[in-house]
């Protein structure tokens, strides 16, 4: 039978394909990946279940990789479909069940069903997407382990001039380092790396290594916020200016938030660790408000930048950018 | 009203989205580009009307360039719905209506639907969808007319080790230079660029310009066909390989070709132009034999091959293809 890897879309239960619903309808199981990628809109695994008339089970991380056997296995005497949200190739997560699923003897047929992911999205940016380099990722960074090897992959796409697409973590089911060590079996809330953080991850490794592939206020960027959502966000600028739409407005008022925070911490009593999670939590809903809910995206401009682009991109500047300004003198885009 | 710019996916009316379907049902008009992509399958566009109840508009050239304006006109008072094959932002020639549509004073929303294209499906070469640099678009040569800018671009791709996606051209409704020069308006048959004319020119243009960029029996390359379709083809190998899939098995097979070429030509009375064309024929014949009919892309594979990569890509390896000789000793990629 047939083992159908099926991409899902961007948004929700209607952006799948005919080919991908008929799929799902035929098959035996129906599988979704829940750990690279995620329905943005709420409620959207009911009305798949609703949509295609059966169940349709989450497979976390442990399911994929502990459980591949009994999938491939099944796939073997019955259609089966492994969704993905998004296009089930753009990560490279799956391609090990693939492979096995076409190692076995005999072989099971694999049927991979595109569709639209970040990669395809990225061009709604305005900027084209011939001229988009590698692809990154950007991983949470913690205090003990703070990983920058796509700092050069940026290098090498700035250097010939080419656009760069960050993507941000997603973390889902992840347990707490302090968890782990005690042997406790529980969770953390979901968190999805948004604007400020990605802005702020990436420009501090390029501080630190002194690369300066993206100086702040000369670097200019396109979030890229829910894209295919009916709420998508799309926003240009520069980096600076980015990072500031999820900042406090100034000097003055960032110092009184300090001030809050220092009182509020007297009052309840908070260590250090409780005013860090107050902090992260006000950081968070900042960036709501600016961006909307995950998942973010994050497009760095190239210097090859083409007029068409500068407009079309420009169209989503930031109030008071200086988008026109850096386009011409920065990225020497004229015409 | 809205202006929908809907991606039908990659081969035909099973590929669209739930919410593409949706947005063509309730649009009072509904055009299909069809110049910079085509749906693959016979009788897609007639399923697809049945499919939303209405009329579809094929949009060649003119009409999208000519009669914007009654499109985006009509879209004023109208959801209409603009449908291009793959996905509606991968090529960059509907910029110009969206930023007209949007330039509107009342502006028209314009909503975009993402769907996959050979931007995404790519990843199904088995190589890392993040691992690509630009994509390229190699056009047919004419004899006065040989645009190789593209050449520069692959070498970018290639000096930092990624791989590049080269898109074949597809010419519908052409004029003949003749036709054109008399003020004839007739249209050629479609032609689109198969495997090895892409192969031959982009490696005649690295030869002319001496770069070595590609050296046919190094470089290795994954052809990609018909992507999404039932019928897709995915052959892995060197270029020299590649190509060899679809040229005649030896010099002396070769030879025997010309010599009844040369008889042909006699007993027919053919001059030089009628025998190109027989040869041309033959040469197509042979292309979609090895690699079945249109639509044609080819990977060029970079030298930052991963060895999960390897594995997968040289799963489509041509029969008595040097892949696993080449990956170790060319791209060293061991382990």
């Amino acid at each position: 039978m047939v083992l159908f890897v099926i991409g899902l879309g961007l948004a929700d239960e209607q952006d799948v394909t005919l080919r991908g619903l008929k799929a799902m309808q035929g098959s035996e199981r129906v599988y979704l990946e829940a750990y690279t990628s995620i329905f943005m809109a709420d409620g959207a695994v009911e009305r798949l279940q609703t949509q295609i008339g059966k169940e349709v089970r989450l497979a976390h991380r442990e399911v994929v990789e502990l459980e591949a056997d009994d999938i491939l296995e099944l796939a073997g005497t019955a259609d089966v479909s492994f969704c993905v949200v998004g296009d089930p190739l753009s990560a490279t997560t799956h391609t090990d069940l693939i492979l096995r699923a076409r190692n076995r003897s005999p072989p099971i047929p694999v049927k991979v069903i595109h569709n639209a992911s970040i990669m395809t999205a990225l061009a709604s940016s305005g900027l084209a997407a011939y001229n988009f380099g590698q692809t990154i990722s950007v991983p949470f960074w913690s205090e003990s382990w703070r990983p920058d090897s796509w700092l050069e992959r940026i290098g090498e796409n700035s250097k010939v001039g080419l656009h760069t697409l960050c993507l941000g973590d997603i973390k889902v089911r992840e347990q707490s380092e302090e968890d782990m060590a005690r042997g406790i079996q529980r969770y953390q809330a979901p968190r999805y790396m948004l604007i400020p953080q990605l802005i702020s991850q990436i420009t501090a490794a390029d501080t630190e290594h002194q690369t300066a592939y993206i100086p702040a206020d000369k670097t200019l960027a396109v979030a890229l916020c829910r894209m295919g959502a009916d709420d998508e966000v799309i926003l240009s600028g520069t980096l600076a200016e980015l990072l500031a739409l999820a900042s406090p407005a100034d000097e003055a008022a960032a110092q009184q938030e300090e001030d809050e925070d220092e009182a509020l911490a007297d009052e309840n009593g908070w260590g250090e660790k409780e005013v860090a999670k107050h902090k992260a939590q006000r950081a968070e809903e900042r960036a709501i408000k600016a961006y909307g809910k995950p998942l973010h995206s994050l497009v760095l401009v190239g210097k090859r930048l083409h007029p068409l682009e500068r407009d079309y991109a420009g169209m989503y500047k930031v109030p008071g950018s200086r988008w026109d300004e850096v386009t011409k003198e920065v990225y020497g885009c004229e015409s």
